[in-house]
Parts: C-alpha cells; sequence; structure tokens
C-alpha cells in the first residue's frame, strides 16, 4: 500500500495466472490448459510475412482477423470484436455492459460460484455488484437458479475449472429469459471447441447474447494473446467504445495475421483437437479405473478428485499436487471450499499424458 | 445507443487515431508519427525464434523485456512495468493513481491545454476529474501554472502535437512540487528520444514520479504494440494490480521478443533516428523559408501552419491539408480552436520529405 495508490487500486484483489515454471523444458506442465501441438505452419509464415510491417501502426479494426473469425463462426465481419486475449475482450465486457453499483437499482450480475476466478477480479475492476449461483451438488449449473432480476448474466461453456458442458437447450432457457427482461448474457466460450456446442448461431436472432472465444486453447496460440466477441451491432459497438477509450490498437499486427492464419486453417486444428479429447477420455477412463472422481469434461483439461480424497484417506488434492510435483508434472490446485478436493489437470501430448498415468500408477495416486 | 449500453459506455467520447489508409503503398503517409525505417534484423530474428513457443502463454512478467528496458534506462527491472503499447500502460495509470470523482477531494488531475487527445478520453473512463492548463500564447508550457493544489499532473516531453520539449529544470521544479505534495507526475516520452531529455534518471530520487515510454516511435515497432513504464517500486506494484485485475497477459510472446530485441540493439536506432531529426530540421527551415510558422520541434514530427494562414489569407490548415492529400500526402489536422492553424506533419524518409516539400513548392503551399 502506498500513499499514491488510488481508491481502485487499494481494493483490487487480482487475478493470479497459472505459473509459468522456468526450466519449462524439464517439467511437464499440466497447468494452464494450453494446446500440446504446435499451430500449423501457415501461421509462421503469416507472422513472417506481416512482420515486414511492424514500423506502421496495426489496422485498429484488425478487419482481416474479424473477417476471418465471421466466416468460422458464419457470421459478419460485424458481429466481431477482436481483442488482446479474451482475458481483454470480457474486461471490455464488464466495462461496457454491468452496471457500475448505484447505477444498477440493486440489481447484480449472476455467475457460478465456481467458475473463471477472473469473473470476480473483473466486478472489483469496475464496481460492478455480482451475486454467486452455486452450482449443484454434482457441479452441474441448473439454468432455473439464473431465472431471477438480475443485471446480466455470465458464465463458460463448458465451465471452468469444472469441464462441465451446457446443452444448447438449456443455454436457450438462461438466453431467453435474458432476452425477455432485456439484459445481456455473455457465454465464455474458452474451451467450447474441445466439446461443447457454440451459441454463436444464435447471434442473428439475440441481439442481447455475447460469445466470446479465444484463440489460446483450441487454436494452440496462448503466446499470441487473440481473444473475439460475436454479438449484435449495438454489443460490439458498445466493446468498440470501451476500446477505443483504452487502446486503441490492442491487437498487434503479428498477433491479427497470426490469428487470421489460424481461424482460416481451421480443419489442421480440428485434427490436433481431436487428438486431445481422445487422450481426454483415455485418462479420464484410467483414474476413474484407480477409484478417482471424474468430472465429465467436454474441455481440454479435467477436473478430477484423487482416489485418497475419494476414499476419505486425505481431505484434500494438495499432497497428490505435491507429490506430482516433485516428479515433475504441474497440474493446478483451487483451494477453495468446494475445489479443494479436486486438481484441474490439462490434457497435454500423448506422450505427456502416459507419463502422467504413469507416475499416478508408480506413486499409487 | 442501445439499452443494452451501461451509463459508462454511454458518456464515453471514443478517441479518434489518425487513419491507417488503404493502398498505402501509393501514399505519402506522415500522419501517425511512424518511423520511416525499418527495425534492425535482430529484432525480425527474435520474433522468428519466439514464434517457437506460442502454444504456451508469455511470461506474465515479460521479464527479459523489462530487464532490457531497465538496462536501456540505467535502472532495475523492478523499476518497469510493460503493456500493449503505451496506450494500455497510460490507461492503467489513470486507473491506478488519479482518483475517481468523489475520492479526490474536488482536486483535479492537470495536463495542457493543447497534448495528446487520448489523456480526457481516459479521464472519463475512469471518472477522473481533470483541469486544462492553457500552454502559452506560443505553445510553451509554463511550468508555474503546475504549482496549485491538485490530484495529478500529466504530460508528454516533447508534447504532442506542438513537438516542443521542456528542459531537465523545468520538469524537476515540477517534479519537486508534486514529490512535496504526494502527488504523482506522469512524464509521457513517447517521442523523447528525437531530442527531449529522458527524466528517467531520476527515477531512484523520486518516488511519485513515472516515465512512460514506447517502442512505437523511437523504436520503429508500431505494429508491435509495446510500452513500458519506469517508477519507483509502488508506483510499478499499483500498475501490475491493475493489469492483474484486467488482463494478467498483455505483452504476447513476439511482442516481447521483439521489443526486447529492439531496446538491446539501440546503436542501430541512434542512426536512424540521427537521419529522422537531420531531416526534421532540414524540412524546417524550408518551410520557414516559404512563410511558414514551425514550432520548434524535438520529436519526429512538426506542428507547422502554412504560409497562407500566416499571411492571413487562409484562417486554418484545413485547405492545405487537403491540397497535400489529393497528391497523395496524408498529414493530420486537428480542428480545435488553437490548433486548426496547424498542421503536424510527421517525418518520412528522406525520399518521402523530399516529394512532401517538392508538392508544397510547386501548390506554392
Amino acid at each position: 500500500m502506498s500513499v499514491y495508490w488510488n481508491e481502485r487500486v487499494r481494493g483490487l484483489s487480482p487475478y493470479t495466472p497459472g505459473e509459468q515454471p522456468k526450466g519449462i523444458s524439464r517439467l511437464v506442465k499440466l497447468n494452464t490448459n494450453e494446446n500440446p501441438y504446435p499451430p500449423p505452419p501457415e501461421v509462421l509464415e503469416a507472422i513472417t510475412q506481416a512482420a515486414r510491417r511492424l514500423r506502421l501502426y496495426p489496422d485498429p479494426s484488425s478487419a482481416m482477423l474479424r473477417e476471418a473469425a465471421a466466416e468460422h463462426l458464419g457470421l459478419e465481419p460485424e458481429n466481431i470484436f477482436a481483442g488482446n486475449g479474451s482475458d481483454e475482450v470480457l474486461a471490455f465486457c464488464f466495462a461496457a455492459f454491468f452496471p457500475s453499483r448505484g447505477d444498477a437499482g440493486g440489481l447484480p450480475v449472476l455467475f457460478p460460484d465456481i467458475t473463471y476466478s477472473f469473473y470476480p477480479v473483473y466486478a472489483a475492476l469496475w464496481n460492478v455488484e455480482t451475486k454467486t449461483i452455486p452450482l449443484r451438488e454434482d457441479f452441474s449449473l441448473n439454468t432455473e437458479d439464473y431465472g431471477i432480476p438480475n443485471a446480466g448474466v455470465l458464465f463458460p461453456n463448458p465451465n471452468a475449472p469444472t469441464g462441465i458442458a451446457l446443452s444448447t437447450d438449456a443455454m436457450r432457457r438462461i438466453l431467453e429469459y435474458q432476452y425477455a427482461h432485456q439484459r445481456v448474457l455473455i457465454i465464455d466460450e474458452a474451451y467450447a471447441a474441445f466439446g461443447a456446442e457454440s451459441m454463436a448461431k444464435y447471434v442473428r436472432d439475440f441481439d442481447n447474447m455475447l460469445v466470446v472465444q479465444t484463440c489460446s486453447k483450441a487454436a494452440s496460440l496462448a503466446g499470441l494473446r487473440v481473444g473475439y466477441a460475436a454479438g449484435g451491432r449495438a454489443l460490439i459497438e458498445a466493446l468498440e467504445r470501451v476500446r477505443d477509450s483504452f487502446n486503441s490498437y490492442p491487437v498487434d499486427t503479428l498477433a491479427a495475421a497470426g490469428a487470421e492464419a489460424a481461424l482460416r486453417n481451421w480443419p489442421y486444428y480440428e485434427k490436433i483437437n481431436a487428438a486431445v479429447i481422445a487422450a481426454r477420455e483415455e485418462v479420464s477412463r484410467h483414474l476413474r479405473g484407480r477409484g478417482w472422481l471424474v468430472l465429465p469434461s467436454s474441455a481440454n483439461f479435467i477436473f478430477a478428485s484423487p482416489a485418497s480424497v475419494q476414499n476419505g484417506s486425505a481431505e484434500n488434492a494438495a499432497g497428490v499436487f505435491q507429490a506430482l510435483r516433485e516428479q515433475g508434472i504441474v497440474v493446478r490446485y483451487f483451494s477453495g471450499p468446494r475445489v479443494k478436493k479436486f486438481l484441474r489437470i490439462s490434457i497435454g501430448s500423448a506422450e505427456d499424458m502416459h507419463f502422467f498415468l504413469q507416475t499416478v500408477d508408480s506413486l499409487n495416486l
């Protein structure tokens, strides 16, 4: 705390990302849901080409990238907003759609109690009133819980860190309630390409919905920081207004070119992501066979509670986290009350997951 | 305006960047202060190397880039904050240091009436009370005007769009006043490498000062979106708290690698920037010889009032802007009361400036 910090900064509780350990080559890194496979050569080629233009500012509207994203989703470029990672896009959403305390008529923005832990952080930054809605005991989301007066609804599909996806029908129930009440619904589809259905197809019919996607996971471009939102024109324009009050060019030339090439080479990604899905199912089966509880995942990670926790010999998953770490396997452990019995394990390459399962077997975890 | 926009968005008046015209190769683009010379091959090489790591998230702390910036400025890495362009760094500064209306005890943040037009936009986004301090008639900044109770002071050195630099002694007077009153001073050194003295050397002695620099102009990397701030640890930590409440990884892998390589190859940039400075002086001399008023610039642009305005035959510089544009030369015209008599002309390559002066001569501007 310093005399130079304003009230806003004093009140913040910043988000903590999964660590990026140094000396990465000796570790099996299953902690930040990165794609184990590299982007295709077309992406690197596009970046090399674009690097010739670095002395010039980027296109502030990211037109080519938005065109590629629109084509990818079956929409028009004016339905797309591109940003510096879906984290930035979500931060802009909080700034654009969710009322500040005092402007909300007392209504909160709703999201699940167990979800992406950045949501409450954005809410604090923009002074937004929120209410968390508990997931069911089995970590599934009950759509009926969202049929209450609110200032907006936000959830990831599939949810994180549970990996559980909602059906399109279930999401439509929330969407129709929000539409009838003229409230925004934001669906964070960071992991949708690994098994959930995208709601982007409803953008044309529901002008209150924004679908947010990222190139970090499915497009294997976590290092490039590109995310985008799809929605009706008024929602996109609001995001543009916030962006142009913050940073006129958030997507740099190389990021825009690389992400564009990725979206235009989607058949490659369908192949690598199918391999991730197959590995996920294999790992889930194996762990269940050893007595672990593995939630049904539609993402590129699993949320799994070790046998020791399930049989009551351990209270939480911290010991297994530590045991894996000592073998050079880094997964993610959250210490919150409902989630401390679980580990979030990113799905790595077939080789990485083989080593992971071998380690689980040999340590009898 | 839409039912889905919150009060914040309704109240915004976003910044308008200089246009990036399509079909750029046929134009002489002197409107956004880009460097006419490309970055050195080391930058492209670093980017190509870094592109192999794109499936992984970037280092959230941008450690290598911060190390290079620290060395560049003679400071320590913990004195450096890196962001997605200095626009983002400045946006974070407004979020971190300047009080929201109501928290300020009625005191405003001060900046010049003629300056970077993004400052009032940030202030609106973060609900910060501001007061603009008029420059003198000759567009110079009177440091005594800033010796009044305030919630913070912010100005570019050299100033934009005037290009006029303050001496270190003059800046120290403001710095010492702010220090004595425990208020933050932010010096935006976007253009300092073209002829102003950096205040970074005082970071160690004054924990209330933040110096903001960018790789966009002097490092010829406008397309890469990298900026950084240098300051005492408490100021840097405040920026980190805002960042981690907004976007944990604002600097992507390629941007960090390219900017690091740029800062480590500064002798190259000293050469190209010396060429820019020489061209600026030559252009200024030539225009003055034709009856233009050219403000003394320490930046990579000049702020110049055409002969027709100076001799009273035109009220503002819009006609000359249009005449140049018809010849394929794009400069920047601001229509505000004090600045409408001027054009901001970026200094391009020797060839571009030769064509510019030829056009001025042949159209008798």
